[in-house]
C-alpha cells in the first residue's frame, strides 16, 4: 500500500519534526487489537529495536518501556519509581527543560539541589563533583535541552558520577537527543533514559519511550514504600514489556497501537544502517547548519560548539531584529521554525530543528531551503 | 485527499474499536507543530466538542482535559488531583476494571471501600446508601465494565449521592461508555468522566480523554497537600487547556498533535447527527446482537437486559464450549472478538463490541457478519 502525505509547510523546529510517509501509513494502522497475534511481535521487536538504538544489550538486563504519555511522563517515571519521601536529588541544569525535571522531582518528595550553568553553558566538573558530596540518590542530566540547545556531555558526567559517588543513580533526559546524539546506555551505566518519540525517533507524538537499567529495576524492587502511583508504576508495567518481548500478549493498560505501528517502522528505518552513520549524518547536518548561519554573522545560544546540540540549533537574532521580524516571515516560505522558550532570553534567539529524516536525507533538501529562507528574511541572500 | 485503509480482520472487540478512513488519515497529518496557527483551533474545538458529547455546557464550568494517555491515566488523574492521603473513597464494583480504580486510589493514598456486587450484577442501592453514610471525599462508578458488560445506573447513583452526601464527589469511569450510553455530566452533577479515545469515540488509542466538573477543579485548588504528581495535575493542565480552547497555544507536555486531529474528525462525525440518535442506534445494534444469540440459546454475563452495556456484549459459551472452540475459528473467518478477563468466570464467557461505526453504520454490515460467524462456529447455522 503506498501512501503519500498531504503537502504542508515544512516543519524545522526541534520536534514534532517532519515524519516519513510510510511512518505516517502506519500510524493509519487499521484498528487491531493490542493482544492480536499481528500486533504482540511489532510491540516486542520495538522493544528490542529500542535498546539497539540506545546501544544496550539485552544480556545487561536493561528494560525498555512504551507507554502512552508524553516525554514529560518519563520525568515522572523516574522520580515516582526511583525517589522515596526525602531521598536527595541533583539536577544539572542546563535549561527549561531542567528547571521541569526539578519540579517534577519534587512534587514526588525529592529534597532536589540544582546545579545551575550560566545560559548556554553547562555545568562544571567541580560543581558536579561537590554536589555528589552527599552521595544523593539520583543524578539528572538534560541530554539536550531543547530550550537552549545546549548538549550536555553525558558519558563524562556519567563517569564523574561513577567516580566519586557509584552508587547514585543517573537520569538522562534525552527527549530531544535519541536517535540524533550517540547514548551508550550500557558503557556510560546510565540507569534511565527517557524520552519521547516526535524528535529524532521520527514518529507523532503520544509515546513515552524509557529504557531502565537493571539496577533501576532492581531500586523499585527492594523501595521501602510502596510507589506513590499507578499508570507509571514499573512493578506494574515491567511484566507487560517482559511478556510482550517474548511474543506473549500481556495488559496492564491498552497501549497506543498505531504510535507502537509507527514507532517500529521508524526504529527498522534507523537501523537499517550502522547507527554510528547515523549520529555522524546528524553532525553533518549541524555543522553545515551552524556554518551557514555563522557565515551570516550570527551568534548561537551554546557558547561553544563542543556543547552544542547536533539534533537543533539555537541561533541569536541579528541585533535589532526580533521574532515578529523572522518567524512570520519564514512560515510565509512554508518553514516552520521555533522562537525562543528560556525565560532569560526567550525574545533573543529562535531554533531550528534538525533531526530524523531532515538531518539524514538530505536529497530532501530541507535544510539548503531552511538556510535560503533565513537568509531571504534576513536580507542576506 | 482520499484514503482507504488496508484490508484487515473485522474488529469487533469492547475497544479498541474499527476507525473510520478519515480518522485514521486523520492520524497520519504530517508533522505540525503543536502550537501551529493549524492546530490550536483544532485542539480548542476537539475540548469543546467534548463537553457536546457529555452533554455539559461551557457555563457549568466543566473543563475537558485531552492528554497523552491511555484511558487507565485518567484514575491516576482523578486519585492525584482529588484525594489527599487517607481521605476517603468509595469504590462501586462491578467487575475488573472496578479493582483497578480501587488500586490506583489506595496508591495515592485513599482509604478505600468496596462495594462489590455479584458477578453481572450491580449493587444495591441500599449498600450504596451505607457506604455513603461515612462522607466519603469520593465515590467511583464503573459506568460500562468491559470485563462483565454491566451497565451501571450511573444518573441513578450519582442522585443517591446527591441526596444522602451531597458533598461526596463523583467519578465515572467512561472508558467503554463514552459516546456508546448517555451521559448527562451537568444534570447528573458527575465531578469527573475519564474515557479513552479507542471505544465510543472511535480513534486509535493514546489519549486520555477527562471532563471535570468546576466542583473538582475548585477541589484541586482548595487541597491542603500538593499534588503528589506531576504529569497528569490539572493544576498545571488546567491552563493548557483553557488557553487552546480560547485559540491561543499554550505548552505543558506536549500533546499528541495527530491523535487529537483524528479525535477532531471523530468527534465532528459524532456530531453530526443529534447525539440521542447515537445512543438510540448503539440501543438498536445492541439488540439485534443479544437478540440474536439469545436465540441460539446462548446467556449473557449482566443478569438482566437493563443492566447490560449497549456497546458490548458478554455473552456466555453453551455449555461444554470454550474459548479455543470459538475465538480462532471466528478469527479464521475474519472476525476478531474477545476472552474473558473477568478471574472468577474468565473462561466461561466471551465478548462482542459494538460500538462506533460498528454500530452506527450498519449498511457495513459488521454485525450482521459476526452473527453469521458465531452461528457458524457454534454449528447453529
Amino acid at each position: 500500500m503506498s501512501f503519500t502525505q498531504a503537502a504542508h509547510k515544512l516543519l524545522v523546529i526541534p520536534g514534532p519534526i517532519e515524519f516519513s510517509d510510510p511512518v505516517l501509513l502506519a500510524n493509519a494502522t487499521p484498528g487491531t487489537a493490542h493482544t492480536s497475534p499481528a500486533f504482540i511481535p511489532v510491540f516486542g521487536e520495538s522493544l528490542s529495536l529500542l535498546r539497539e538504538v540506545l546501544l544496550s544489550k539485552k544480556e545487561s538486563g536493561s528494560q525498555p518501556f512504551l507507554i502512552a504519555g508524553s516525554g514529560t511522563l518519563g520525568w515522572d517515571a523516574t522520580a515516582a519509581n526511583l525517589i522515596e519521601q526525602g531521598e536527595e536529588a541533583v539536577v544539572l541544569n542546563t535549561g527549561y527543560f531542567s528547571d521541569g525535571f526539578a519540579d517534577c522531582l519534587e512534587a514526588y518528595g525529592a529534597k532536589v539541589t540544582q546545579v545551575k550553568a550560566e545560559v548556554g553553558s553547562i555545568p562544571t566538573d567541580d560543581a558536579i563533583v561537590s554536589a555528589l558530596a552527599s552521595k544523593p540518590k539520583l543524578l539528572t542530566i538534560t541530554h539536550v535541552d531543547t530550550s537552549t540547545g545546549v548538549l550536555s556531555p553525558a558519558g563524562h558526567i556519567a563517569s564523574l558520577v561513577k567516580k566519586h559517588s557509584p552508587d547514585t543513580l543517573i537520569a538522562l533526559d534525552a527527549v530531544c537527543s535519541v536517535a540524533s546524539e550517540e547514548i551508550k546506555f550500557d558503557e556510560w551505566g546510565v540507569d534511565v533514559v527517557l524520552s519521547a518519540t516526535q524528535k529524532g525517533l521520527g514518529v507523532p507524538p503520544g509515546l513515552s519511550v524509557v529504557l531502565a537499567s537493571k539496577r533501576a529495576i532492581q531500586t523499585v524492587e527492594s523501595r521501602k514504600t510502596p510507589i506513590g502511583a499507578y499508570y507509571i508504576s514499573w512493578k506494574r508495567w515491567t511484566p507487560v514489556m517482559q511478556n510482550y518481548e517474548a511474543g506473549k500478549p500481556s495488559y496492564f493498560a491498552t497501549p497506543p497501537v498505531q504510535l507502537i505501528y509507527a514507532l517500529n517502522t521508524s526504529l527498522k528505518a534507523i537501523l537499517s544502517s550502522p547507527i554510528a552513520d547515523r549520529f555522524a549524518a546528524h553532525k553533518k547536518a549541524s555543522a553545515y547548519v551552524k556554518d551557514s548561519l555563522a557565515e551570516l554573522g550570527l551568534d548561537f545560544v551554546p557558547k561553544s560548539r563542543d556543547i552544542a546540540a547536533n539534533g537543533m540549533t539555537a541561533v541569536r537574532f541579528p541585533k535589532g531584529v526580533t521574532a515578529p521580524d523572522v518567524l512570520p516571515k519564514l512560515a510565509e516560505k512554508d518553514i516552520v521554525v521555533a522562537g525562543g522558550i528560556h525565560k532569560a532570553i526567550a525574545s533573543e534567539y529562535f531554533r531550528i530543528g534538525h533531526m530524523g529524516i531532515t538531518a539524514v536525507d538530505r536529497e530532501r533538501g530541507d535544510l539548503e531551503k531552511v538556510i535560503k529562507g533565513v537568509k531571504e528574511v534576513l536580507g542576506k541572500a
